[in-house]
């Protein structure tokens, strides 16, 4: 669970969050659970992409709202492992999405290292 | 279809284009339909909100590319429209995206007005 | 003092955050010094606007890194006021702005509101 | 002179554009002056890297504007090169910086490449 704080940057002249700013959100979610245990979701010559998204946004929120997004793993694969993340604005789902991500190395996609999968699925 | 040109604003340090920034530049392109003859995706009181997006990350994009965006609308409802929209990099397609839009005025889903559909469509 | 992490977001291609972004971090904590306690910096038909800035980027910054901004108001007048805010990575001084900040309302330049002032003043 | 549309992306909650994306529309205009003569802003293990910027906010764009960033390279040392960028909203400059760069290897300020400079002091 991570708590973001929506800043003038992530709003736009309609007056709420610009809509791709919940992706980033989810971005910044699943980095924190690398962070909070003082690791880091790239390694040297590797790191995570997003291969597939299917998000609903389904409230909006605007200027000084806290937003919080739960983040689970529900599919692990070899090559790729799908979460869902969802973002509440105190007990209203404001957005839902399952990111399939991959992991590329030297601009392959390669088997994703089993202890970045470890991580995702003990948060 | 819209040209874009990859700045370093939109790489992250994977040394690609940052995932969101494609809808970001779906965004734009959607908007430059209607600036392009001389209207405004967004009236006094009212404007667009995306619903829902399916998008598959096919390929990535690197500083100084250049993408060409290419906009269709697939299916248009009272409520709702439905865009394809997809991002080329030279010919290879790199971001396919649908992409379900509403229309918002003083905060609720209004029927989308006609002029703005009539637009999308014969764009 | 508003603590920030550094994300994917935040970096470029170059690896490390890219520069204006440091703006942005000083605007989420000016406006975190109202959202604090309770306030909101943009008032129905008024909000501060940035007139000046004069930005040293001292060092860098890069995915993971915790940033600390530091805000101390050090001039104030009646249509404008200079804050000075500086970004530290852990005793690092990294980033150092003034930031001279005006207040609009219906569009036109207005006294700054004495309540604001107070808030950015006892911070 | 590079031209450049407002998008929703571009603007915040006050209506217009965000006050740091300046930076980032003065950017683009320097990395299009090597792009559009087909060459890179960013060597294998170099680039530049801002070091100071004094920036004047004249006035605001929102939109669906057209800005135009010029750009002048006024003064030009080993280590480092500043520039004049202006941007202008039809006839009327609305923001004005001087952007002094660095030009960084490894990790350190090195002499800016001659090539470099020559395309920004030709252009």
């Amino acid at each position: 669970m991570v708590q973001i704080r929506v800043y003038y940057e992530d709003t736009d002249a309609g007056g709420i969050v610009y809509h791709s700013n919940y992706l980033n959100f989810c971005e910044r979610a699943r980095s924190e659970i690398f962070f909070k245990i003082g690791k880091n979701p790239m390694d040297e010559n590797g790191h995570f992409v997003v291969r597939r998204v299917e998000a609903d946004f389904l409230s909006s929120a605007k200027l000084g709202d806290i937003l919080t997004v739960k983040t689970t793993l529900f599919e692990s694969k070899k090559a790729s492992c799908t979460l869902l993340q969802q973002i509440y604005k105190e007990n209203e789902l404001i957005f839902r999405a399952t990111v399939n991500l991959a992991y590329i190395r030297d601009g392959k996609v390669v088997k994703i290292p089993q202890e970045k999968i470890d991580i995702l699925a003990t948060f």
